[in-house]
């Protein structure tokens, strides 16, 4: 019997409640590039580093845990019994639906269903050619954007920092800013446990208390790794809180190789797997059967300069294998987005974006965060690059839908109709289906020449400006009722007045 | 026994003399998304078209040979027994080698070999903010471009029209620079069977007569369909005269969705194989086991303005399934490139780009046309957009080179010496590494935003300005005898006036 802070198992609702009007399955192959040979390499690596090496985890409550549970523990530090450590993963669930205040906007994670919410944690904005200090002006702007694009599930946590607002209290401002202005998914904050705590309580005034939060959870949580092989006290604090409301956190070895783990991917692989699954270990261990995501950050440093790179060939296969040793351990994974180095919506932020979403469609990741505004690794939200990876991935999931070959889709009476050095355009078969046929473009020109000088030549970077700029104007406030809309405000002037800001 | 101009079968050399020392061999598994059934559904399509509507062939030599052959013949229409056609398909080879006169740069066609070459056709280039017409200057320096990189294996054939030479010897002007700038395998001219004896003769003068070039090829040809169902009587005079010669050409369907074929990617599909297989049939009454390459050019139009699209997810689909379509056949085959409707290196043409490329590699293609600088549809070859494609292409290349997972890559030695929470910048395994250990780019900027903005807050379009001009200094004419040359020269000038220029 294992004892511990653990409270009863989270009741999976095995009925999906999903309406999953927007929300995207990737019903096309998985792209699989380890062998049998490979998988079984890489299953001994992360074995013997949780045998022999040990993960440390700065937390009493968890080495009293792993202690209880007959792990070895030395000072910080615990030595796996790597069954041991399946047997607790066994007991997350494969899959779980996660609640949206419109219900036509929850989503389900993992098997081929795939979610996707906007950047995470850039202190930066940029604007055209102005690069500042994000403020939160900035932060409801994007939130605004994510509601917009039904493309996106969810318009993330920190999708900036709001500079302007009080540190102390900054998460009830951006939780309540999540809450209303948009009706999708959101994610909790994870400063600390004081701050989960907030973020679990307004889901409870929001989705009708703790009963229907645990029955169903209402929001997903960042925890990283402080890699290599090192869980901190804050982010374990916030692991706590969550797992104990049954709130899914995405337990997430941060990684960039070179820096954070050896420059060979397959030792990257190895470490991210045994501190992803000794994170989902302690999960299981809060709460057996809690809902919990494999994640993965995995890119690397530039070697010359020791700045992180992204959209590199290295994070795509990493990537790629990420997926594929996720759904080897039964779990519902984290990966992917639309990331990229470039400092501005260039070619270099088209091609490394694409780099890294196209991948994350070819390994089916489930949760996809930094789907959409990610510039200069991380440090800037972009709202031209906003637009260009709303683009991306509208074009993504257009590419990742079967075909149909039917009678039908074989059009052979256009043939007939057409006949030998002909077109298509009048065709009976083209005019019945010419307004949906192809994916119609946000973004994207192919402008002949003239028109597109008459139109300003603009490039991609100006027209997704105009772009940002009239989806703003097109967005509705969701519906939210009066009186839980006064409760989260009566929560957040009375728990900021608490916080002393 | 069939009749003809046909002439003694190519010899294939099986021994394969390509060193190689460029080539890139793709050893990744290929993502196939073509079901058992979908592909029977495919297999039904097209010899339901072959049989019941036909395809028309424009020349009276191919029309008799496949009279001779069985087939039935109304007017240029031929209707084809299937099981004909695959006999005809079955005596191509599956693999052969291309010659290029420095042997390091011969190249392999077939198999897991991809071979790679630079934009072909556009009337426009495009440098900074300038697009005009494409000089003799322009090839040249497009030329030297293909040269200097090494991730290129052709300079492609008419990179750029040079408007300013006479058009009636224009291609004795191309091809000469093919063969003297360059010591790389070249594009032959297909403008006309006049055209194309000249290429056919000035290949003989580079590579010592008939017999050489007859033994292992040295250019390949573009033979593009009229599509729908059409071959003309231009592009035919052609491909007898190289296949005559025993050098491939790519039979390539022509397709933009929704012009050349109906709106449905199956029914695009099952066209271009009625195409494409057509064709190489010809090409194998020709030449019974003449070398030929299963050519695949598919997009859609804009069904709102008519201008056709590239980089699409209708292309992405079409490209995937094209490459599995042509390993069905047992045929090389020629798909993909960096293409994209852009007018000008920015974000559009980033991410188009790379939706084209990264399938490209998914679907193994064997020759890859328009792999560096097409702009603009493919009115404009763009010098930027050179090097941004240059950049995806090694990008690409390192990405689909196998891991390697040996108990060297997983570094257990590293974590015993970084330990927990450490950085592995400094470790031994580092150490040893870090010069090759990741790809280095050649465009993309990782600097911070202060370095960037000291170095003149550059954007990728004007990096990529920087760098053609510092490889064009970089430009080593390649040796060529003398003699060679003078012949070639002679060659030239002679033909040039009997042309009438």
């Amino acid at each position: 019997m294992r004892l511990g802070c653990r409270s009863a198992p989270v009741k999976q609702n095995r009925q999906d409640p999903v309406q999953e009007v927007g929300m995207f399955r990737n019903k096309m192959p998985r792209y699989e590039i380890l062998s049998e040979d490979a998988m079984s390499k890489l299953d001994a690596g992360w074995r013997r580093i949780v045998t022999e090496i040990g993960v440390e985890f700065d937390s009493e409550r968890a080495l009293t845990l792993f202690r209880e549970a007959g792990q070895k523990v030395e000072g910080q530090n615990v030595f796996f019994d790597p069954e041991w450590i399946l047997e607790q993963v066994a007991l997350a669930p494969r899959e779980f639906d996660v609640q949206a205040r419109n219900p036509e906007h929850s989503i389900h994670i993992g098997g081929d269903a795939m979610a996707f919410g906007a950047v995470y944690g850039p202190p930066f904005v940029r604007e055209g050619d102005v690069r500042r200090d994000a403020t939160m002006n900035d932060f409801e702007r994007f939130a605004k954007l994510a509601q917009v694009f039904p493309v996106l599930d969810s318009a993330g946590g920190v999708i900036c920092e709001p500079n302007d607002t009080p540190l102390d209290s900054r998460h009830l401002d951006m939780t309540y800013a999540l809450q209303t202005l948009t009706d999708k998914v959101y994610m909790g904050n994870v400063v600390s446990g004081v701050n989960a705590r907030d973020t679990i309580r307004m889901g409870e005034i929001l989705f009708g208390g703790r009963e229907a939060i645990e029955q169903t959870p209402v929001s997903i949580s960042l925890i990283n790794c402080n890699s290599p092989l090192h869980w901190d006290d804050r982010m374990l604090e916030s692991l706590f809180e969550y797992t104990l409301a049954g709130q899914p956190c995405v337990v997430t070895p941060f990684i960039l190789m070179g820096a954070m783990s050896p420059v060979t991917i397959p030792a990257a692989l190895v470490q991210q797997i045994a501190e992803a699954l000794t994170g989902i270990a302690l999960t299981q261990l809060i709460r057996p059967g809690a809902p919990v995501i494999f994640g993965s950050f995995l890119s690397n440093i530039d070697m010359q300069s020791g700045s992180p790179t992204f959209g590199t060939p290295e994070s795509g296969i990493g990537l790629l294998c990420t997926g594929q040793i996720a759904r080897h351990f039964g779990l519902p994974f984290r990966s992917g987005g639309g990331l990229t180095s470039s400092q501005v919506a260039d070619a270099q932020a088209g091609y490394e974006a694409l780099m890294t979403m196209l991948p994350t469609f070819l390994a089916g990741a489930n949760w996809v965060m930094h789907s959409a505004g990610w510039l200069e690794g991380g440090l800037v939200a972009g709202f031209e690059k906003f637009i260009v990876d709303v683009e991306i991935l509208q074009m993504m999931q257009a590419e990742f839908t079967p075909l149909e070959i039917d009678e039908d889709s074989l059009a052979f009476g256009a043939h007939l109709e057409v006949g030998h050095g002909g077109h298509f355009l009048g065709a009976m078969h083209t005019m019945e289906r010419f307004r949906t046929c192809f994916y119609r473009p946000l973004l994207s020109s192919s402008e002949n020449y003239e028109r597109w000088m008459r139109n300003g030549s603009l490039d991609t970077n100006a027209r997704a400006s105009k772009t940002y700029q009239a989806k703003l104007e097109e967005y509705v406030a969701p519906p939210l009722d009066d009186a839980v809309r006064l409760e989260l405000e009566e929560y957040v002037v009375r728990r900021r007045a608490e916080l002393g800001d």
